[in-house]
């Protein structure tokens, strides 16, 4: 019978929503021995790798699985994350924060403040052009809502080529062709071997002065000293982190107090377990039928 | 021949546009006792109305046309208004503030300030309530972002129930129930005798408190005295006024620094001359050939 540990702060309701599913054949254990399906947090998953020794199948129910990409870990089962799910919390997110800039609303909350009738033009989303540092499910979902704004999207991926909201892609190495176009840089990469600094010194200076730089992805993509010069200097208009090469943020760090620079503390999109769950059952009946299961990540690539 | 007359602060940008369109016929005139047709500000227009002999046409190139239904004021003449070039506009101006509301945007900047690493949980637009007060060109706009955007959407309208992205319609005398069913409340209403203070104490109290009331149409709609009460005990949570009854707002008015409440100037759309331009040569050709005009208001309803 296949046997399944939770390993989650939200383990309780996790086991509820699986149970009311009512999955065939489908046991439950809270001990790692036992276990051949793990679905949970990745740092929780890490820590009890070493005893998961029947372990065939993890789903995560994060996006980002680096946790579990440690060379020295087991890597003898299959790893499905969760994908699909974020999309339409992060098109909220990075929209949200592009209206914030282009209606100039701290501008106005200021002038309000000071009492000023303060009729300045605000921006507009529509003909603007959104750059896509990855273009995988959450990618996809934000050249959507770029589309329903009117706006042209780019997209710069290793090869592939498959939304077709993006009007135009770019590959190594035509980053700072790629950077040079843009209105907005979004990075939604994820952090693996490839994505260290990929957004340079050198893709600030090719972005135009009034770009704004959003990272819902990982931190690591990120060369944090030369975002903060291209702030200082006025490189790029704004920028703003929902994550950061170290999480949480030191307090001694640059960021808490450059200028022109937003911090969301990692809150752009969380996993709710009902989501998550209805992303284990498919799967589960997958895994059942021996069949290919949705979302699996590689190792050798990291995601 | 036809001769237009331009009303505007941007009559040069205007007859540019206008001449580049190469219209048949079509002459251009300062004086207002030589032309038949205007395009021009409601308030310009007002003022030289008197000397305006032979009028024919206006076209407005603001949607507001209040100023020109004084009905002391001739109205011998069709008058059509700027209509469908607002929405996108206007859906960028609510969605931006809506996802300010529930992104906690403000808060993470306080946060930011303090050095405080606050993953307090966002909101979220998904699943949520939208009704529309008022469904014409603009409300249709905001009501396709909101499906983008996953929500449902209610629609108060008078008699009307055309747009296919509204899920529920409310008609008088249905309005509180309309308001208990809401999250977001937005009024894109025109300033008509029929639109004065319908968003009144009773709505207020009918509207749940977590609620987001938003203004992009007139500030007639609002009672302000008992918005201010609203927001100062908590019967909804923000209020986002675009406009308001007097603008520019007096200095000693409450709204400058009612908890809660936002002010944008009446920033939320600007009529721009290459979009308004093309409503005029398409309503040229159309009078040229004695057709009915697009956008045409009626002196009797206001709208």
């Amino acid at each position: 019978m296949p046997t399944l540990l939770i390993l989650s702060s939200n383990a309780d309701e996790y086991k509820q929503l699986i149970k009311s599913a009512q999955l065939p054949d489908l046991e439950f254990t809270t001990e790692p021995e036992d276990c051949d399906i793990v679905l949970g947090e990745p740092n929780l998953i890490r820590d009890t790798l070493p005893r998961l020794s029947s372990l065939e199948w993890v789903q995560a129910i994060y996006a980002g699985v680096e946790r579990l990409m440690d060379p020295v870990l087991p890597r003898d089962y299959t790893l499905t994350n969760a994908r699909g799910v974020f999309g339409e919390l992060m098109s909220e997110y990075v929209f949200g924060y592009l209206l914030l800039h282009e209606k100039k609303i701290f501008e106005r909350q200021r002038a309000q403040q000071s009492k000023q009738w303060d009729r300045t033009e605000s921006g507009v989303l529509r003909g603007k052009t959104i750059g896509l540092l990855g273009v995988g499910s959450i990618g996809s979902h934000l050249a959507g809502t770029a589309k329903h704004f009117g706006m042209s999207v780019h997209g710069f991926t290793r090869q592939s080529e498959s939304c077709a909201d993006v009007d135009v892609y770019f590959h190594d190495p035509e980053i700072l062709k790629f950077g040079a176009g843009l209105d907005y840089l979004v990075s939604v990469l994820p952090r693996t071997n490839h994505t260290n600094k990929i957004v340079d010194a050198s893709l600030f200076d090719a972005l135009p002065s009034h770009a704004v730089f959003i990272n819902v992805g990982r931190g690591n993509a990120v060369d944090e000293s030369a975002l903060v010069i291209a702030l200082q200097e006025g490189e790029i208009a704004a920028a703003v982190l929902d994550v950061t090469e170290k999480e949480p943020l030191p307090e001694d760090h640059p960021f808490w107090n450059t200028p022109n620079l937003l911090l969301s503390f990692h809150t752009s999109a969380i996993s709710y377990p009902e989501n998550i769950s209805k992303l284990f059952v498919e799967n589960y009946y997958l895994y059942l039928e021996d069949k290919p299961l949705m979302h699996q990540v590689y190792f050798e690539k990291g995601y």
